[in-house]
């Protein structure tokens, strides 16, 4: 199972040679790293902040055991004293992070973590792989609910995510960013969040009839019966679910719906939504499934799909068109002096940093601006928040739903222009005065 | 952390209703269920097997624990007999499977599960989930090792995975394929993988001048010293490394390697092994990172560019040209009776089923053939093998090392062709007429 500690050990090994690097040469003094994403990977504008609970959880117990520390002894790369050093190694820094459900933007500060430069550089491959994979998915996610335009969105991606985690995680950044259930039934149960689902093909093949497929379904679930109708014939399959629910209206239940998962979903949906209205059931929704994403969902709604929910899966559950973001962790800070790295195309802006928001009248997102973290810009609403001091979280975890919430509000406050399938837009994000300064 | 038992719960939510919609209506009969990708993604001319080995313990310890029986009963969806049912629930079932490390090609079927319809409905996400990631970053990791030509090449992708479980399979994924070594230091200790791994840009600003980095690391890693050279100015950088390299001879050790991460790989890697070479240091070998796959590394080999060995990241970690499998799990057979969907472009193949292969005289793969399980194909050999009976797996888990081998015999076996990074090949499969003749 993959809720347990993730522990120190999920890392690449250069974190642990450059603290023993360190260690040998007694380098110990207080660095600041920086996380962000420095470019938008095609069609993004915008990103959404996720996987900020988890990581605080892992800092707050943060250390080798017995066995991990056995391992790094067998590898013979590390010396006897610095194994010691490794077994009394707690997290004793600060962290600064945007809040989970926060929209922002490339290049913009989303967590910086203030600690002695060992402990902050051991934690960048798991930074980066547990911030970068929850955001990945919350920004795709989000981006599928605002082309659905209000209609209910379902993830559906387990059975090919990259992985048991990322299964999880889906499925909890899908739902922050406003996915209505996921289909993922560990989820729900770690999570709360609601669970649903219909039937596979399978079901429908192991009866003679597509009917009495259906009706063996509709007795085992007369309040939550949702039919898959695609198996032979689409149209003959509505025609099935009509049966379907007359024989649950002459049993004082009604049916909830039918699926769509195969074929053009353009015409079936208007050819069904008929059948539907014909036989006097109006109120049976039609779900759509099999590969939907935002770019999908937009052109179904554009081209008039009588479609009532989206069950989207993998090319949500993988990010599919960007399956990765360019997120990385970087020393800005070491020792009271800011530094960067000049690589071409790789250069970073030294200095602990703080990123601002100006609003319009409307309270609709105008511009960001990157600056020092003790700056102050006037008008502006500084984002990032201590979440931790010397190694304790400094309050408890925020609830998902209040970062549901919180995401369903940023999101709101972003012009919609950002948000559209193809984004064509780029949000204005300047640097400060003060921080443009220390870049000399 | 996510090496324990993942559960019953790791299912979508329809799994579990129908299997109730069976139950409520006492079908029990015996069904076959095939695994299969059914399309090859881009640039894909052949799969490599990875990930039975978990799913074999998974299956032989699968059972509803008393908090998830809680959790479903909560859900209010089942009844209480059906859960009563499940408390009970072992997989007894048959698994046949072809074994990790197998070549193999789309349509072709790559496990079977003959067990009660509902233990086999069950498994369907799971499966799907569990086979199809890994065995998609195997294929993609196979093509990589394929591109590199015998030179070593290390998985690099822990920081950007799409999540921790996914980190971990891709280590082993991708050792299974052939790669070198993983920087991923908790696959090491899990799954015996070799460690590897050089430093960040962190370290060499950590310093105030970039000797001074060097010189400390190679002071705590005399035997395993490999310098990032391109933090501020890769030939000034290699030319550091030649101070090093000096350092190191003059204490009776040598620097192992040099690291490029940015800039121009094929004009750099030259540059800097004539500076190497020209310092007398040939054995000084130039490591290359960033952005690598199997078209880069092709395409910088043919371009004559001085690398010698590659760490592969992202791109192989997430598969990131082609993120995900249209892997499917259908069923094949129910009651003693074939069974098959007919959705447009769904379309499945009834009847359980063997994979046979056919060797010209050099022992290459010459055609396959997806024929009946109990069909003989002269001249072929069945590829999938029994692995479990009425839920005992018959015999131990293979180890990693012999999968590995398996692997690279089977890529020796498979024409390259078949392995370019463009693959533009298509390897003969075609039907048996046993098993066309039950289509009918």
């Amino acid at each position: 199972m993959m809720i347990h500690r993730t522990g120190p050990l999920f890392t690449d090994l250069y974190e642990l040679t450059m603290a023993a690097g360190y260690f040998r040469h007694r380098i110990t003094g207080r660095a600041t790293f920086s996380l962000f994403i420095r470019d938008y990977h095609r069609q993004r504008s915008f990103y959404l902040m996720a996987g900020l609970g988890e990581v605080l959880r892992e800092l707050a117990d943060f250390r080798f055991n017995p066995g991990e520390l056995d391992y790094l002894r067998q590898t013979g790369l590390f010396a006897t004293d610095f194994i010691a050093y490794l077994s009394d190694m707690r997290f004793s820094g600060d962290v600064y992070a945007l809040p989970e459900g926060t929209v922002f933007f490339a290049n913009e500060p989303i967590m910086e973590i203030d600690a002695p430069i060992d402990q902050a550089q051991l934690l960048e491959t798991y930074l980066l792989n547990t911030i970068g994979f929850q955001t990945l998915i919350a920004t795709k996610a989000a981006r599928c609910v605002h082309a659905a335009g209000g209609r209910p969105v379902i993830d559906f991606s387990l059975r090919r995510t990259q992985g048991h985690d990322a299964g999880l995680k889906v499925a909890r950044s899908s739902y922050l960013a406003g996915f209505e259930a996921t289909s993922n039934v560990l989820a729900g149960k770690l999570y709360g969040i609601p669970v649903s689902g219909t039937m596979a093909h399978s079901f429908v093949t192991a009866f003679e009839r597509e009917i009495d497929a259906f009706r063996a379904y509709a007795d085992a679930f007369p309040e939550k019966c949702v039919l898959l109708i695609d198996t032979y014939d689409t149209l003959e399959g509505a025609r099935n679910a009509v049966r379907v629910a007359r024989y649950l209206r002459d049993r004082g239940a009604s049916l909830v719906g039918v699926r769509l998962d195969s074929g053009d979903m353009v015409s079936l949906s208007v050819a069904v939504r008929r059948i539907l209205d014909d036989a006097g059931f109006p109120g049976v929704k039609i779900f759509a499934s099999s590969g939907l994403d935002e770019f999908s969902i937009a052109r179904l709604r554009g081209e008039g799909a009588c479609i009532d929910a989206f069950g989207v899966g993998t090319r949500m559950g993988v990010s599919a068109d960007a399956p990765y973001l360019d997120i990385v962790y970087k020393m800005v800070r070491f020792n009271g002096r800011n530094v960067r790295k000049l690589s071409p195309g790789k250069a970073t802006l030294a200095g602990a940093k703080q990123v601002f928001r100006r609003y319009d009248e409307q309270g609709k997102c105008r511009e960001d601006i990157i600056g020092l973290r003790d700056e102050k810009v006037s008008g502006a609403d500084p984002l990032m928040v201590p979440v931790m001091r010397a190694g304790k979280p400094l309050g408890p975890e925020m609830p998902l739903v209040d970062i549901r919430r919180q995401a369903t509000e940023n999101m709101q406050q972003l012009d919609s222009r950002y948000k559209r399938p193809e984004a064509d837009s780029s949000y204005p994000v300047t640097i400060s005065p003060g921080l443009l300064e220390i870049q000399k």
